[in-house]
């Protein structure tokens, strides 16, 4: 075992260099946990037949800070992350990657752990990872650990991504905003006593859990970077419509609402990482909601607005007290390393 | 333009948190050199139609100091290191992902550039980068740039990896540790004028060209990180045989060896970054070397050893000398961020 896994061994430069380090820390620490026996070899590319079928290919880095957090960690966050991009081209995911860049002196018990959640993800949700990479770089050239997962998929013969339309639909499948309160919570010491836990999780269990009904699913939007409110902007804007939120159907826990308050952040802009938009055709919300809110971790579902036949682009909200605002997508800086 | 593009602008924090910026980053700097119009969206996902074939899967993530170095960069390294981890399964590259890793304040002049040399080789191979990915992180969490790419391939048909065995010949397309060597020259200041680059290319143009002659080809591997040493080890100890060398076959520039003798090191350990290990059926190794020799970047290609009936696992080389050396799998540290 070459030492790799005791409770005090930390990542040296050794380890990033291709050498028997590099060989004992993928041996030991990753293959134990990621890889079935069919697969485990040490070659650079993994051979897979493909049948004539429609594949979903998607990437994403992880530099989240801080990396264990309520609710998840770098490694959770980083399988989920690039399964959830998949799951919005109507995929379940087959294959994935990953690829580590570990700051010298980092924990080997710590990158036991994270791969250890990544494997458990991975296990949930039949994805496997079957090709990846090490670096390591010195002492602050980077801070701890970052991931890049990507990923393919295979996507559902009931999805079929389509222009939204007036009277189209949209669903959010739980509260929102869950994981960015939870790392602002974790990241700035504000003394709130919760039990709030990032909502970090895989969404493939949706792509399976609405089998047919994905043939009403126009298109599938994850709002991670900049929440609910850039998700929708980025819609409307490719769509060339506009969407009309109405503020009591957006489902959000009351610790995510004190803790927004509290910091003077609007949770409209703070990330999901295991929530899904999802885009219904005109009168097919309420028997799409039906199905979803059956579905693991989806029983906070809800109907939050639609398109509108005015096409400027912009998402209105309708709020509390009757007013309407618009919500703009942001410019200037959000929050930093949230994912 | 939002202004992207001037000389004197630098990553801010908000080019990383998915609002405004970083759409205008990923508009004006990626999709300007990545992507053709078709596939021009800003999905999460990308989608394609796979035919009954064999396709190949892998990922690296590239740390390499200094970024620009004789000979390319680090966006250059990124998209051939991915090509040739294709190569080495027989794949022509088809799709590629690139997530970016980018410190606040790095120069956008310099993303530019070398996102277009990203461009540059995807022109010149046919692959495309179709999904991809940017962070940033603050000041001192990492050291300028860091980027993985991952990508899809599809294998040819001529090629069949198979189990080596005694007589197999083994091929390296070019001369060795070109790229290590122009990195130590570069990194650290040895006052030494020389016209030597590093050897970064896509080997894509390898699978191509050998065409039908691949079916004579066991196995192949790209000598990177610990150079031929280490990719010969690794094959060795998966193959369970001996390989021996000749030290007087092996192709060395003398520039190569110069540098070499003046730091140390020996040359075997040292990356390329454009060669490729070809293991041949027995017998067989002048005939593909005959082809391999009129193909670009080849003509140096030479059969540098073969496998033997002896089975421990080891690579040894006779030296110029008639001695005969072990050449082990380096413990311990050998170059840092040498890719």
């Amino acid at each position: 075992m070459g030492g790799i896994g005791k409770m005090d061994e930390k990542i040296r430069l050794s380890h990033g260099d291709g050498g028997v380090d590099t060989q004992r820390l993928i041996r030991n620490v990753f293959y134990k946990y990621f890889t079935d026996p069919l697969s485990s070899n040490m070659s650079d590319s993994f051979v897979f037949e493909a049948r004539q079928q429609k594949l979903a290919y998607t990437t994403d880095s992880f530099v989240i800070k801080p990396l264990f957090f309520r609710g998840g960690n770098i490694g959770k966050l980083a399988v989920c992350g690039t399964i959830n991009d998949l799951a919005t081209a109507g995929a379940m995911p087959l294959l994935l990657s990953a690829g580590f860049i570990i700051e010298e002196g980092f924990s080997i018990e710590k990158l036991q752990f994270i791969a250890k959640s990544m494997g458990d993800i991975c296990k949930q949700t039949g994805a496997k990872i079957v090709t990846g990479d090490t670096k390591v770089v010195e002492r602050s050239s980077a801070d701890g650990l970052f991931i890049n997962t990507s990923g393919i998929g295979m996507v559902s013969e009931f999805y079929n991504h389509r222009q939204a339309e007036p009277g189209d639909e949209i669903i959010i499948t739980g509260g929102i905003a869950e994981h960015g309160a939870s790392i602002l919570l974790d990241r700035y010491d504000l003394g709130i006593e919760t039990m709030l836990r990032s909502d970090c999780a895989p969404l493939s269990y949706l792509i399976n859990g609405l089998g047919k009904s994905l043939k009403y699913v126009k298109l599938m939007k994850d709002p991670t970077r900049g929440g609910i409110a850039t998700a929708l902007n980025e819609i409307v804007t490719e769509h060339v419509l506009d969407v009309e939120l109405n503020e009591q159907w957006i489902p959000i826990k009351s610790e995510v609402q004190a803790i927004s308050d509290i910091l003077g952040i609007d949770p409209l802009y703070l990330a999901c990482e295991g929530r899904m938009l999802i885009v219904v055709e005109k009168g097919c919300g309420e028997k799409v909601l039906h199905h979803i809110k059956v579905l693991d971790n989806c029983s906070e579902a809800q109907i939050i607005g639609q398109f509108t036949s005015r096409n400027y682009g912009m998402v209105y909200m309708k709020t509390f007290i009757g007013g309407k605002r618009i919500i703009p997508t942001l410019e200037g800086q959000m929050l930093p390393r949230i994912c």
